[in-house]
């Protein structure tokens, strides 16, 4: 730009210099890599390895479609406040990803203000819970994702609503065509569920614990291997345990507002209408869960160090001392995971048109 | 890692070859670089550059803190819900940044489902208008930005909720001062308006029409440049001027649904209690137009081409033609802009503490 200054007179020059750099770096960073082997593991490492595994990079099963089209789509479809009633209710309104996939709140604040009955769980590696909801109602992210929409105290949609929004506006169409190529007509309401299902399956959070358990003895601290060492004394992976710690089995579980006010929730009860199903819910997964409170089934507890003693006593009848606690705390943190960019990074959604269905404010 | 393919097998080579393109590719861009000049200007650019100029970088003023550290701390305030009584409504709820900066619906929802009583503008670019708020009463987006929290109607929140959130987060507190160096107590109100009026300042949207005042000729249709002929035509640059294509003057005006129902907002009057204020509302910016619907402030049109008819009739006196109407509504659309990368990364929120207020979803 003819500048007075000679850096930017020699500017070519410069981009040389700058490209040989790069060029040296390279070849530094390929030449200094470590040769392929097997690291050993210490017994700790091999003991976490019992009851779980590392984080894998996707969640989709073999045959799945997880074309970038449909994550993409997912991605634009949770953020769509448009196919709830209101228009101004998304997945991400409970399910932020700028705080770790919930609310933090109790219970969340649905259509018309109306709370709803138990703690919003996380969209981070939901996908690997062998149900979902907290009575598994759903049987995977795609199925689960579509009922929020028609949920009177959630999104306060119907059907025809979500397709009514999709169908008016055009660049919807062709993405639904483009997620799903092999269908004639894709815009039916079960592919709203699908794509945003393609989506939560790389909502998947890596952490220190995953970096200890892929061979990284030094990811974790050295309380927080301790941590890990009473989680495992205690037996707390008798139910965590797993790809997510937790998100497998249904435990008979009340928490102590529900013992105090004598108001339950039945849990898979609600779903199944089995007598022997009251009072259960699917144990929880642990991972981020420093970032997730509220705790339990209905968010009353909004300290992790309380809930840890309230679930070791209640569910494994042990009184955890102090320094359990504390050192079980210390673990759970290594839990916290990175969130991956791309689901960070924020899409624009396309215009409505004029057959677009207009917000509904009522109730 | 010992494959079995002769690429991997020979990857130092390979990355010393990919070291040497990149640095080729470096090197073409730079030596293929234009050299500086001037570009003669059409009339049509010039009869433009009359009443507006090309979006610059950002809209600091001269001497405004712009760190990268109180844009970064905006940006999270931006997003977080805690600020407001629910913990679950943030500045990005009204103004989300996938729906250029608005919420698409003729009023806003806040705290307990309360209506506002008027249209949501966008934050886009919103750091150029000449005061903020349909009725003016903030004198700028720092000033702006703590309003809406406190508003009963919106986020509900008291200045001591707000600085007791923040200053029970160990991170915000380190922020607050890494944004505000020489305060030796940064958490203050007026600072959460600040950070986030920073933020706001580098939301700045780069539209077709920018390139074309800009120099690019090319850069409208044919289509948008004779709709461009016809705005200036008629006049609507008269109020539609400056740096945002509004945002200066305040002028009278009745929306046909203030009219038919005779329900009306006093705009400025309820800000100034001056008769001469009466009806008064600020002209709004046309950036980003297209996506910004509904319109006018009580936001009761839907259609743009029927928002042009109504304000050349009322502001103008003038009847379009339908030609003229659909060319000017060609010419709006290219004011429709990019919006930042850097704006659409989600920021991850720091994590609540014991002495965090909890969420509080009475009314």
């Amino acid at each position: 730009m003819g500048s007075k200054y000679p850096f930017f007179r020699n500017y070519k020059k410069v981009s040389i210099l700058i490209a040989f750099v790069i060029a040296g770096v390279i070849m530094f960073v390929h030449c200094t890599e470590q040769p392929p082997g097997t690291v050993a593991l210490t017994e700790l490492q091999e003991r976490a390895l019992k009851f779980t595994s590392p984080m894998p990079e996707h969640a989709f099963e073999e045959g799945m479609n997880q074309s970038p089209e449909i994550i993409e789509l997912g991605k634009m479809l949770f953020h769509e406040p448009r196919i709830s009633k209101s228009g101004i209710i998304s997945c991400s309104s409970c399910h932020s990803l700028t705080t770790f996939g919930v609310d933090q709140t109790p219970v969340s604040i649905g259509h018309g203000w109306r709370k709803g009955p138990l703690n919003a769980p996380t969209v981070l590696n939901a996908a690997f819970h062998k149900t979902q909801f907290w009575n598994g109602r759903a049987k995977d992210v795609e199925e689960q994702a579509g009922m929020p929409i028609l949920d009177q105290l959630e999104m306060a949609a119907t059907e025809e609503h979500v397709l009514a929004v999709l169908s008016s506006i055009p660049e919807y169409v062709e993405r639904f065509h483009a997620a799903f190529p092999d269908q004639e007509n894709p815009l039916v309401y079960e592919n709203v569920g699908n794509a945003i299902g393609a989506f939560e399956r790389i909502l998947l959070t890596y952490s220190p614990f995953d970096d200890f358990i892929r061979g990284d003895a030094g990811a974790l601290t050295d309380e927080q291997k301790k941590g890990l060492e009473a989680f495992i004394e205690v037996g707390c992976q008798t139910c965590h345990r797993g790809q997510v710690l937790g998100g497998e089995l249904f435990t008979f579980f009340q928490t102590p507002k529900e013992r105090e006010t004598g108001i339950f929730n039945f849990g898979r009860y609600e779903f199944t209408q089995r007598e022997a199903d009251k009072h259960f819910f699917k144990v929880p997964s642990l991972l981020n869960i420093a970032k997730t409170y509220p705790y339990l089934h209905d968010g009353s507890v909004w300290s992790l160090s309380e809930t840890v003693d309230i679930v070791a006593k209640d569910m494994l009848s042990r009184d955890l001392t102090p320094e359990q606690n504390r050192l079980i705390v210390e673990f759970l943190k290594s839990l916290t995971g990175e969130i991956p960019a791309y689901a960070l990074e924020l899409p624009v959604l396309p215009p409505s048109t004029a057959e677009t269905p207009r917000p509904r404010f009522d109730i």
